[in-house]
């Protein structure tokens, strides 16, 4: 009887979204079977489908998953002013959502590609995102951490923090090193993030911006040889 | 007799590269195979197999051309000066290249994990890449278009410049729109680079880099609402 009850039945839903988000990060979502994700678990194919009718079903709930994480995280009222420590929030934040659910970014063209639902999905969190960046802009301009910037500026340097942000993980795992990299490698790209602050901060937080930054600098060894 | 002399040998070599390079473009290098481009060509498999040995030899062959095009825009001699013009320059045609291959950064985490060798000539590559953005942030120091900058803040700038340059059509792709985007969208991503340059710029020539920006000034539809 406990086999079929909501609550069971609620565990084994939540069991199969966690080892296959696990077995996606790890090994590559286009690796990972959803007999894989059965087998792990102990349960039988059939009892997956009972659950999600494909692999791309698994996918999008975990994305589901990955959007309302991040967009708890960027919840920023319009109108605060924020401080330097509001900025780390956000920035470290979000780099524990993308490493959280890095197998989305990795393979992400080809998950929208495949899945139109995801695809729309996707489009409207990057657009709430980008509105969500430039939020947090005005919000340390109104914190006088951040000089006044024109609203032309703001998008664009709003867009290029995605752009860095997002694409990060990737670098390092192409240009760094073939294994995965490490939650402390990927917080380094918040070094490359505050870059894109520093010539728009306030002469008075330079110097703790600056400072902040120094935290996170990567040892960049991409820059030395090829090998 | 013409079909095994060295000619006609090397125009078969040189027909499946390029039919490859189109069909990768266009379809996904995933959903290519080579029988796909055997078919295409009017070749036997055995035929292609004679000149490559498989997908990922056809991939590494083409990833040397894109290789060899990027390093041939990219060389900047050191210690030149330079003008806006040549910012021009090597912006479009490392985006006219990016553009040619496209397929390759569209999987290339994939690419990379598949074939050892493409990942330490790819990783070669990045290093030369960063080490030559370097040299031409230097070059228009020399030539009083930027301002000076510590090494230190030059070597970060050229890494966001590469990451916004080589993401640039992912994110067009995923936030923008399904289809394929066109040219003249990719080369929008300017817009996106010099507003990385913007803070750093002489003041002598500002007000011309901030025309050129506006040349490539993408819609923004991505900052509207999320549909």
């Amino acid at each position: 009887m406990s086999a079929s009850s909501p609550k069971s039945t609620g565990n084994t839903r939540n069991r199969i979204l966690q080892v296959a988000l696990d077995s996606f990060n790890r090994q590559g979502e286009r690796n990972v079977s959803t007999n894989h994700i059965a087998a792990d678990l102990g349960i039988s194919p059939g009892n997956l489908y009972y659950h999600f009718r494909n692999k791309a079903d698994i996918v999008y709930q975990l994305f589901l998953q990955y959007e309302s994480l991040v967009d708890g995280y960027l919840k920023v009222r319009n109108g605060n002013a924020l401080a330097i420590d509001d900025l780390v929030f956000y920035l470290e934040s979000v780099v524990d959502g993308l490493w959280r659910f890095r197998f989305l970014h990795r393979e992400l063209e080809f998950l929208l590609e495949s899945d139109d639902r995801l695809r729309c999905e996707y489009r409207a969190f990057t657009a709430r995102c980008l509105v969500a960046i430039e939020t947090i802009l005005q919000g340390l301009i109104r914190g006088r951490v951040l000089q006044s910037l024109s609203d032309e500026l703001r998008q664009a340097l709003a867009l290029n923090i995605w752009l860095v942000i997002t694409n990060w993980m990737a670098f390092l795992k192409t240009a760094h090193d073939s294994r995965e990299p490490e939650l402390a490698e990927v917080r380094q790209g918040i070094y490359q993030v505050l870059t894109l602050h520093l010539p728009y901060l306030d002469p008075a937080h330079r110097d703790d911006v600056l400072a902040l930054r120094d935290r996170y600098r990567p040892a960049m060894p991409w820059a030395l040889s090829g090998e």
